[in-house]
């Protein structure tokens, strides 16, 4: 049954145990390793679908608990699910929602049976189980799905971090046991959706239905012990899921150690499953991520250090390898710079506008500020991905 | 002198008085009647230069006082001057400053010299006369720059509004005396600038000088008084001036005082001269007046009420010309429309979002939504006057 949710093909693997591959997924192909941009709300922050598509971003993430509790997932389900309601034709891939129980809302009251919490819009009641996670992830029509987990406070002690690394597990194989029942329930998979019935699809950017599956991926817990990312990963594997994740890192841990952990879970992890590292990170990261063998990621810090007026360029720009450095482009020395953020870099934004410009726009508090650096990032963030698949299909 | 300034050619004139005509400036023709999009602060709010280019705008304004204020008019003088400083190449008008002196700025003190007040930003205190005024906008380096005037309050009686007049009438000769001194010294007409000491302009979109000079208006003002606004009209007339507006209108009147107010200075202002309305207005109004012979017009409507989520759109989507109606995408009923905002309207937002997702966007305050709906208002009014042009052409 697993098989028809996606197709993984490894064409290159490197000394190092960097992969190069394409993953199939209901609304395409994606070639990995990638980066996923992160639409929190159906949406990359101030940055338009189209955009999104010349930048050559092949799958993004939304965020279940916002589309949750913002417009509601069955809103959703009978727009035709999120790719239809944001006008999205690729794929896409959705989180559990735990993350954002656990960081964002209030009042949470943890049971075996699943957490209760309030949103951190009104206050409103909601309850959070494994199948009702899966329930949403199913109506909002993601191609990759996220167990529903557990996300530890950190520091943790390893008694806490094995109880909650536990009760991830038995939900794990409660989210597992709702998808092979209900996965074929997305409102693209379904005939005869009020959306076909109003006859809404012949107008749509969207391709037909695909013989695929959407997948799940559990994912690996265990915080910063060895041991118990080593017990995760193997009880995770025996369950067997189209792919696996490494959750719980990037949460404030020094980075070797979250390198450690990734490189350790790694290792434990089925060589011929997709492997996706959550929430991380700085380019360079991503860089020497995808070189261990970690074939997806995704990170909100393109889209918010720009919103912050922080960019991303090469240290040197004829060298697309160099360092990364971060510009503060409210800085001062920006106000006179008549050249583009990085001189090597094809994004439109450097192609077109100034530092200088760009910092008017940050200083003036005008949107296209926030708009333009995220691009920017993003196209720094889809650029390095870009070298990092061409250097691994060659190695 | 002053017809090196531009070239207005008339190609047809209706019975009503409306002309269909090619406005020809440094950076290029503009077909008129033309609605201009604002673009208050070097960006047309929330829309990049790419997407205003697209939707097919000809020429955009911006606001000498808050370019004044930040970045500052030397720092973008510096820089080539507007266009090269927000990389647009088509035409560009400024506004005098006038306006938003009189209306945003505090503790103005006014007297036969010029203007004083305090920034709306910080407080900082400025003085604005005629030749100062002209001295930023060919720092700027508009197209087409405004004669600076003083805007009454309103309503105010016949005495304050002739004395002002009388004023705006003594500060437009000082305007255009120093507009005939300096009108070679825009940045993009000036030889061995610094930008060109640095080689940036192989770099840059913007096309060669032209051996046009960039023009000044004269302003038309007196109110709601008829005798005024006649004797303001001969008055600038006599002055000489490559083209001329109408200002202070659309500023609380009733509609139908507007209108006869047009009508009249119209019949005052030489046929074969440009002819702009300040400010104005509704996608109606537009197309009203420039049936009544009004070549231009700039508004900040169709940006403000898509950031507030007023959509217009066409009462009958099928029927270009039937009536304009605004839609508050905020409304419940429109949560579950998986249709566009107008049905009629080919924009690249009504071509591949639908009011739900824009409902949703807005009620989130993703920023996406405000450019969205300013991207559609924007596109209404440029189709608005495209239909109108061709309307002029045949009638």
């Amino acid at each position: 049954m697993v098989g028809v949710s996606l197709r993984f093909d490894i064409s290159n693997t490197t000394a190092a145990g960097g992969r190069r591959a394409e993953l199939n997924l209901p609304h395409g192909a994606v070639q990995t390793p990638v980066f996923m941009p992160v639409g929190t709300a159906a949406t990359v922050k101030a940055v338009e679908q189209g955009v999104i598509e010349a930048l050559g971003a092949q799958i993004i993430l939304a965020n279940t608990y916002h589309l949750y509790l913002r417009p509601g997932h069955e809103l959703i389900a009978r727009a035709g699910g999120v790719h239809r309601f944001m006008s999205w034709t690729r794929p896409m891939l959705t989180d559990s929602g735990g993350f954002q129980v656990f960081s964002l809302a209030k009042l949470r009251k943890i049971t075996e049976d699943g957490v209760e919490f309030r949103s951190h819009l009104d206050g409103s009641k909601h309850f959070f189980s494994p199948e009702h996670s899966m329930a949403v992830q199913i109506a909002l029509g993601a191609d990759i799905m996220m167990a529903f987990d557990e996300c530890v406070e950190t520091p943790a002690s390893w008694e806490r971090t094995r109880d909650s690394m536990a009760l991830t597990h038995r939900w794990a194989e409660r989210s597992r046991a709702y998808w092979v029942e209900h996965r074929h329930e997305t409102p693209w998979a379904r005939e005869g959706t009020g959306i076909r019935e109003q006859g809404i699809e012949e107008q749509s950017l969207l391709p037909p239905p695909s013989p695929l599956f959407p997948s799940l991926f559990g994912i690996v817990q265990g915080g910063m012990y060895r041991d118990l990312r080593k017990e995760s990963a193997e009880r995770l594997v025996e369950m067997d899921f189209p792919g696996y994740a490494i959750g719980g890192l990037a949460v404030g841990e020094p980075r070797e150690v979250t390198r450690e952990m990734i490189a350790l879970t790694l290792e434990h992890l089925p060589k011929d499953k997709p492997r996706y590292v959550m929430g991380v990170g700085y380019p360079d990261e991503i860089e020497e991520y995808a070189r261990m063998g970690v074939d997806m990621m995704d990170c909100v810090l393109p889209t918010r250090a720009g919103r912050h007026g922080l960019l991303f360029v090469r240290e040197d720009p004829g060298d697309r390898a160099s360092a990364v450095v971060r510009l503060n482009i409210k800085k001062q020395d920006n106000s006179e710079d008549q050249g583009p953020i990085d001189a090597g870099c094809g994004c439109m934004v450097c192609q077109r506008y100034s530092r200088a410009y760009l910092r008017h726009l940050f200083s003036s508090g005008e949107p296209l500020g926030a708009t333009l650096n995220s691009v920017h990032n993003l196209a720094f963030y889809l650029e390095t991905m870009t070298r990092v698949r061409a250097s691994l299909a060659s190695e």
